[in-house]
């Protein structure tokens, strides 16, 4: 049989109890005959507990020293799960990133991977051991030093390094039992979805669903890898995300889920000349900034004043600097004002079967109506809807969508929910 | 100005402040002029705490992991102190003891540093950096798998490191001033040495003084590198270890100190057959426990019985393994008896003026004699005098020797002595 890649998220390895359970659960999966590749995040919450030691140091650690000091945690967790498989009588090696080939650029804290060259890792396959990984972490192919991939970058690097080891699936363990329709803590009836293709994974991941990561799904896609989420904490199958050309062949339903965001905020640009240029030089300004901008929307111009608004949101952290940005061309620009609100939500409706089903749009923005729930903003995909509310509406928009699309269980099931354990 | 290489122990670097604190004691010395390379080992009781971890897990933790883990330890406080240092406006890298160029053999836990290759430390020292480097890890030579030399290990580093550098004095701080002519938990009016010599700080540190690792010093011997022990505490002077070469000019004090230690057993095996062979016979049953025998006696054997009597004295961790493989051997043997002794110490009075000064012996055991310490075992090199006594009488054993050879203080310093801080 092939290769089965497994990541565990720190919820899954907290303490030495998780650790021997999580060794045992690999062991099994050995002994059903698989070859086995495990990859980790820092046990619990050691990240931030090491960031936190970092800024008692300094407010402002270099990117490379912070990443060597990261990188300690996985480092730790790694060890201690080949130490329990080896406990178990099988044969483990650990591997940090650098050790197992995951080669990046040199952007610390961000780092890209740009090649994987896993022969330690298949050396150890071959010789009968179970190689555990670090997650979350790399080495710059330019400087050799370390590198981190950025927070829950670990289902990236267990994607990638199935795609390089030709893994048969890549299971991504929680403890969450899959992907839901929506967040059952929002949704005491939303059910686990069997199966998504890759498109509707990213489109929930880019939407706000955060039980994979959004990297994690493009190489998902990109190397047609399935991927299976699923808890460590049961033995229930959870959620397979088929790569779309598998996908394609199964029967869809029209609307997978309905996910929503609240880490963004919204900026608005009012009275901006309506001529030729004024929106490059907007976002000419915003990109020196690197904040990332998810939705754009530009209202068809007054015909009477000759001016337009243009909205956009992004997430809150780089609302302050993306506003000082803004101010700082007011005059070239000549808009009339600016408006910051971060008291918004995104809501967002996902299913690859809108595209052939005419009136999801008008069904979505009429179950919003009856919930009495204003739309600030709109933007849609081929296989998305999603609208800005205000954040205190988020919860009752997504309740009111979910059961106008008929998602909700019959029975509701008794979900663990809490966060996404990486 | 040349290259310093300093060493920070676990007690310097406990926490957020010691960091800080240690980081402008880096910055002083940069400042005076120097290029400083940095060997750091693991916060506080960070490697204690990793070991006990692995226990969770295993009992028995794979070498190999069991290295992966510890080593976290030394990448946390390397990369919180270039942090704290580039908080101080001063460029700093860190570096793994694989990054820094520390080759070992494959002897997990007890790797011997086969060679040393800074060249990225030199980069970065050409760079205008400050180096700093994870103490008591290398990387193996053969398998490039992570490896730790030793409980204690750091000095060594350093001390290799500052070979391999050229430097001009490997500094080693931890919470204690320097070398005393005793322990002054023991004896209140010791003094701290200003000066002693590598081969005297040898038979110190191998007859149980803490303060330097044995191997540390055997390094600094080879490569006649002049190390300065002090305290990060304080800004004081502490003792400095001369190469003997360097040593042979200046005038040498007859004695340098009493050292004891409480970490070993003895064992007899009574009534061996006085034949050729036997004596090898015992220690190569012994020799495959890879236990480190200290002191070896063998006492004239009684002309009346044809046997004799074979005493050594060993660690008391080893104790149980030596004496199941003495136990298998003795209808090989035919010896009579095996005797158990971990009730016992060791008294060691050093000095390397005892070579030209006769009659230093017989002072030494009259001042153990008015004390009423009975001697068990004695053993003896050319500026080293060592006697096994019991455990109860060590402390009043010492006192008595740093009185008869007039070490004591006329005025007792106010020291710090709290272990080693390694």
């Amino acid at each position: 049989m092939g290769i089965v890649v497994q990541k565990y998220g720190g919820s899954s390895v907290a303490d030495a109890n998780g650790i021997k359970r999580v060794a045992q659960r690999i062991v099994n999966t050995r002994k059903a005959g698989h070859d086995v590749v495990v990859v980790v995040s820092a046990m619990g919450d050691t990240t931030d507990e090491l960031r936190d030691l970092a800024e008692q140091v300094t407010p402002l650690p270099p990117p490379r020293e912070l990443d060597m000091l990261l990188t300690a945690g996985e480092r730790m967790s790694m060890a201690l799960v080949a130490m329990a498989i080896a406990q178990l009588g099988h044969k483990a090696q650990s591997f940090t990133g650098s050790q197992a080939g995951v080669i990046t650029d040199s952007a610390h804290g961000r780092a890209k991977i740009i090649d994987i060259t896993p022969g330690r890792i298949e050396a150890a396959i071959k010789d009968g051991a179970i190689a555990i990984v670090a997650g979350f972490q790399g080495v710059s192919q330019d400087t050799k030093d370390v590198t981190t991939l950025g927070r829950g970058a670990s289902d990236t690097t267990a994607v990638a390094l199935a795609a390089a080891l030709g893994a048969d699936v890549c299971e991504i363990y929680s403890d969450v039992d899959g992907v839901f329709t929506a967040d059952p803590r929002i949704v005491p009836a939303a059910r686990k979805l069997d199966r998504l293709s890759t498109e509707e994974m990213l489109e929930m991941a880019a939407s706000g669903a955060k039980i994979l990561h959004l990297r994690c799904v493009e190489y998902a896609r990109r190397y047609n890898m399935p991927v299976h989420v699923r808890s460590s904490f049961s033995q229930k199958e959870g959620t397979w995300i088929i790569p779309d050309a598998q996908g394609a062949q199964m029967e869809q339903a029209i609307i997978a889920g309905v996910a929503h965001d609240r880490s963004e905020a919204k900026i608005t640009v009012v009275g901006v000349p309506d001529k030729v240029g004024e929106a490059a030089r907007i976002f000419e300004a915003l990109a020196t900034t690197e904040a990332n901008l998810d939705m754009i929307v530009q209202n068809v111009s007054a015909a009477a004043t000759g001016r337009t608004d243009i909205s956009f949101t992004l997430p809150r952290a780089d609302g302050q600097t993306a506003m000082t940005a803004l101010a700082r061309i007011q005059d070239e620009v000549g808009y009339e004002q600016l408006l910051y609100n971060d008291q918004v939500g995104k809501v967002s409706l996902i299913g690859a079967g809108m595209r052939s089903h005419p009136g999801i749009t008008a069904k979505f923005f009429a179950s919003l109506a009856a919930a009495g729930v204003n739309i600030e903003m709109i933007s849609t995909s081929e296989i998305r809807i999603s609208v800005i509310v205000a954040d205190a509406q988020v919860d009752e928009a997504v309740r009111a969508t979910h059961s106008a699309f008929d998602l909700d269980a019959e029975e509701v099931e008794a979900v663990v929910y809490g966060g996404t354990g990486r």
